[in-house]
């Protein structure tokens, strides 16, 4: 057992009106050192002058509607399409607001809808001429004209945003009532530009005792839109839907030397969202958006750092243009992010971010009564989230851990008080250990998909911290990652034609449904990418390919990379092709570990090519899990990986049989699948982990090739000196 | 309960040698008039002179070696596809024989291969130039130069087939040692042309007590073809691989005016199943045989009925061109079609076939030890076939029915022989009542596919009588139709387009599987397509979708009928787009009767487009089940319907309730699932008929608008007079 000694700093608490003397202890209990104000808390005088650092939340493009009414006319805008519309007959009127909240939409008349809308024959994706179609402004109809009869016509339209989405989430979520609705203004407008620079050189004045402004964030909050009921219709955490106006597009087209169409941005309803293939044009269009907010942002940050203030943001809500992994992040001279963190993944997608003196991550539960209610113990979840993300923090730490809401809620459940107080050790502890040193990392994975690097971490979200059925079979995989002995990058097929697979990866992941940009879709018919991909593996690389992998039907394989895999999938084209090799091995390193398979949503109809490929697991007709060599290198298939205990043991397996290092594979290790080791040979220690909330007993493997057998109480990590090797 | 009389006729015995007496026997309990042979007995003198018709087995184009080892030039001919082989260098040898079974395939190294054969760059879709390529024809190597590394290549390379299939699988089967291989020649060529009409000559006089040359078949053997294991490596039973020839190449392009690709043969390695969207070519391919084989056996035909004899032909084996739903079956002159009854879709398939003048059924089970072994109770499985083809045999009936095997086999359980005496006394009731009389029928329902009528009743077979994973979701489809008090018909896309929805359908149904000829696949893109089925809808029409109907991704819809049936699926591009329409009715007529779902291998992720959608089932995150109306008209979606009584009757409901004739439904109806009603006004008659193996009770609806109730013993079924309405 170690024995922690009572430490202090790195971590936020909120604040809450009339809780001073609670505060003072919660700040000693828990070491804080920070201060930070909540949506509909002040900071109170008294407060200010404790001993810590005062964050202030700081809103840019909205919440100053003042400025705004008076200038409508740089409301942010959409471009939105309209439902299918079929036509009946040659003339067919286009109810284009069906479905949309006309308290947060409005269409722009103001600039010519002839110049800027797109009417479309989705039966033939053909645009309808402007001059065959016309608008009645005042019922907010408009007609097309010699339509062809039973084909479905779309609106692509302009709109103003009148309601800033996150406001809008929390005013009818919390039935504010007459509260004003925030009015998003656009920072690349003349006047709001002016504005949010000027605004923010008073408010600094204003707060001298604020040290961090805490942006929450900055110009474009990402997608998400309400239907005519005031429930969310499309809501997308990456959507540059909101960043669209006729100045962007005017710009855009000056500084890349061509016009965006309507149909660029709504891209047939889907609204480019990361789960499709990036076209070319969208590519530009958020690489132009991504420049603009950088530079946009570096001037708030310097009048920021001019008050000698410290500039945060928040990774969320108005976060649109900052992407911390892209080109121009670097640009803004950020200070720190923070983040909210709810599993490894989220952990990491913070603590990895570059360019920043530090990264924040705020943990569940927040203080709020869906958890803090008389009857329920907030400490299971604290618990279980500490576990997740603390598997992710051993590999990268965050630099400050905080919490969120109202301080006395929490207040009144001693047992959870005790709880973070241990949390926060926890973390002061680990974090002075290893900030400055390099866990070991027995191999190398890139994850490859149509973003790579840009989407570092950020695989299958469509909506920040929400599990969807059809994503929590691929987002296991980053999550196991996120806490193990692995070094993880992300790359993009564009990397890879470009400069080919990077020398120091030993296996590529390529997962996701077919046809989504994380699996890959038509990028997979382009023959340098394929031709790089089985290069590489031939000469002793690793693929993984999990659900439908290099998914596009050509030239009579489902998976382009099938002579990789040694599997492909059965449309129903090859029936009448025996698929004889089904029976499975008795026995595989791949799956020493597993007691039982879960493979998620998995993948139907998966088939051997021949008796080369291995299968582990074949089940209701498919295969779940094989192995194929392919050249010197392998091939690994698997049908999908939510996250377990038992399916990162599975996949950190098929990654090192994958790369022909499997002799590698227990350097450090423990047996038990509950459990984890972290080695750090610079400063000469590793850390064996119980990730569970149970007792563990596992055999560590201890780097220098010896075995021993430990126990850990539930939650327990234990530190151990390294042995010198010999 | 009816009496039945002791009848006689219209069944077909097997025979076999020594069984004289107890072949006299069975003659008389089952009322048998016709004696057959089978493969491997000869008609013994004094059976051919018991009181019946004799059936004869012919063989055409194979069972002649002598012939046929005097003009190895003249085997018959494939076109195959190697296996994909990846270079690795800018020189590739192929081993184009791998995997394929050398006692069956031999390469052709008689007509120049740089003129007949095809190399792909399967990573482009590119022919190689035939001077990039050699053949090494000691070794079967062909050798492709400057290659591009990493790109993978497949041969086509034109081939004999040394043996004919159903010898070779029965052969290898039954392991018939060193019994000579039947080479299967080709009546396209000159020598084999000649040599069957005048051994079919000869044979005739040889044969002056046989009644009826039962075909078995004609010329070409459906595709299959066995692997280097000798085991069955492709089977489609709707395969005109064998077909293919230089001699029938040239022919081709004589007659259509361009020449074929191997490609347009070997498609990508699915050798144009059924189950691919048929190219232009592939359709004029096998119009053409067609063509060609109804010309040629008309003459085998001209020359039995010289003889005075009836010509049979077998409904499978080498039936490739006769296909009995195509534009030239009639021009062959055909007097009999006899064919394996597996259920009653298969029974429908051989009893619809038109210009003959009698059908003739082999019902199940075969007289083979695999069924008659002591300790088995062969009567289940009779019962089981009987009550299946019984249903639809009361829509439209066979001619006759018989049996196959060795009738000792039977002989020894006595039950048995009960049983079918039972059998072909029931056959003869309701042929006699009911042979030229058309029954009611409520609704008329459409299979629309891209085969239409060609393939009437033939929709979701890869090989006959084989039950795939992919295929008994949608093949329950037409048997549950195959007996049910609906006229059916089959339309393909095409028609459509030329010719409108026929007047009198009520109802169109599309199932299958996204891209499969039976979904549609690109065919959904043509916007004559889906325009004249939304305007036909739109007017009152029912349109039932299955599985994936009428998907291919375009414009932002999978389902391109999605307008029309009231769902799409998500492919993962519009996750963020919310689904919040899945709270399902509580009632609806379509599921009136049913007591537990059962969609098969369904489908996944189907969600309603608005509220306007009925959703009758949601489970697991998908629509299985729902309505949407379309102007007057309905769409219907269902996951998948595996064959079941329970299934029958909703897919019944669904046809009037998508066709708005609710009201029709149960104008004569049998409440029970497990029992139907036939009614056939013309004789003033009605029968009620119990499908199960157990007593039912049921209310009656007698077309008059009464309602009785009804107990029928296990399989019975009871006759009824018409009451005048009124």
């Amino acid at each position: 057992m170690t024995v922690m000694k009572k430490t202090t700093g790195r971590v936020t608490l909120p604040i809450e009106e009339n809780f001073l003397k609670e505060t003072k202890e919660l700040m000693e209990r828990w070491g804080a050192d920070a201060l930070r104000d909540s949506d509909g808390t002040t900071m109170e005088e008294e407060m200010k002058r404790l001993n810590a650092k005062i964050y202030t939340t700081y809103f840019v493009a909205r919440g100053r509607n003042a400025f705004a009414e008076q200038h409508p006319e740089e409301m942010q805008q959409l471009y939105l399409m309209s439902t299918y519309h079929t036509a009946v007959d040659t003339e067919l009127e286009v109810d284009f607001l069906q479905g949309y909240f006309t308290e947060q939409i409005e269409p722009d008349y103001r600039h010519d809808p002839k110049k800027w809308w797109e009417v479309i024959d989705r039966t033939t994706g053909k645009i309808i001429e402007s001059s065959n179609w016309e608008l009645n402004q005042d019922h907010d109809r408009l007609l097309v004209h010699d339509a062809t009869p039973w084909h479905e016509y779309t609106v692509s339209f302009l709109a103003y945003m009148k309601w800033d989405p996150t406001q809008m989430y929390n005013h009818i979520t919390n039935d504010w009532g007459d509260k004003p609705h925030d009015i998003p203004f656009d920072a690349r407008q003349p006047h709001s530009n002016q504005f949010v620079k000027d605004y923010l050189q008073d408010w600094l004045k204003e707060n001298p005792d604020t040290d961090v402004v805490r942006f929450t964030t900055f110009f474009y909050h990402f997608t998400l839109i309400f239907n005519n009921l005031g429930q969310e219709k499309f809501v997308d955490w990456f959507g540059y839907g909101a960043s669209v106006s006729v100045a962007a597009l005017k710009a855009f087209e000056q500084e890349k030397g061509y016009r965006l169409r309507p149909e660029d941005i709504v891209d047939q309803g889907y609204y480019n969202t990361a789960f499709r293939v990036p076209s070319k044009a969208y590519l530009d269009y958020i690489d132009f958006i991504q420049k603009f907010v950088a530079r946009e942002v570096k001037k708030l940050v310097d009048i920021v750092h001019e008050s000698d203030k410290e500039a945060m943001m928040f990774l969320g809500d108005n976060w649109i243009g900052t992407e911390p992994y892209g080109t121009y992040f670097k640009e803004m001279g950020m200070d720190a992010v923070v983040g909210s963190v709810g599993d490894g993944t989220t952990l990491r997608l913070i603590s990895d971010i570059p360019n920043v003196t530090y990264t924040e991550g705020r943990f569940l539960p927040y203080f709020f009564p869906d958890t803090f209610y008389e009857g329920n113990d907030p400490v299971i979840e604290a618990n279980e989230n500490w576990l997740t993300a603390r598997r992710a923090l051993m590999r990268k730490p965050l630099d400050r851990i905080g919490y969120g809401g109202y301080p006395s809620l929490p207040y009144k459940f001693p047992q959870f008080i005790d709880y973070v107080e241990k949390v926060t050790d926890e973390f002061r502890e680990i974090y002075s250990e290893i900030k400055d040193t390099k866990p070991y990392s027995g191999i190398k994975v890139a994850i490859l998909n149509a973003w790579g690097k840009l989407r570092t971490w950020q695989t299958h979200i469509v909506a920040h911290g929400k599990s969807y059925k059809q994503t929590y079979s691929y987002y296991g995989i980053v999550e196991a990652l996120s806490g193990a002995a692995a070094d993880v990058t992300f790359i993009s097929f564009d990397d890879v034609i470009e400069y080919g697979v990077p020398n120091d990866v030993d296996v590529i992941i390529n997962a996701g449904d077919a046809g989504t940009a994380f699996s890959g879709g038509i990028r997979w018919k382009d023959e340098r990418l394929v031709s790089a991909i089985r290069e590489w593996v031939y000469h002793g690389g690793g693929f993984i390919g999990i659900g439908e992998p290099s998914a596009i039907h050509h030239q009579g394989r489902y998976f382009q990379l099938a002579n990789v895999l040694g599997v492909d999938k059965e449309l129903g084209y090859s029936l009448s092709t025996n698929k004889y090799v089904t029976e499975t091995l008795d026995h595989h390193f791949i799956t020493e570990d597993v007691t039982t398979y879960d493979f998620g949503e998995g993948s139907k109809y998966v088939y051997a090519l021949s008796d080369e490929t291995d299968i582990i697991e074949y089940s209701d007709g498919s295969i779940r899990l094989s192995t194929a060599p392919f050249g010197k290198g392998n091939g690994v298939y698997m049908a999908g990986l939510p996250y377990s205990h038992e399916n990162t043991r599975l996949l950190m397996r098929a990654m090192f049989h994958a790369a022909g290092k499997e002799e590698a594979f227990n350097k450090w290790h423990a047996s038990n699948i509950h459990c984890e080791v972290h080695a750090y040979p610079e400063i000469g220690k590793y850390v064996v982990m119980n990730n569970s909330s149970s007792r563990q007993e596992t055999d560590v493997y201890d780097g220098s090739g010896s075995v021993h057998r430990m126990t850990l109480e539930p939650s327990e990590f234990i530190w151990e000196e390294i042995r010198d090797e010999g």
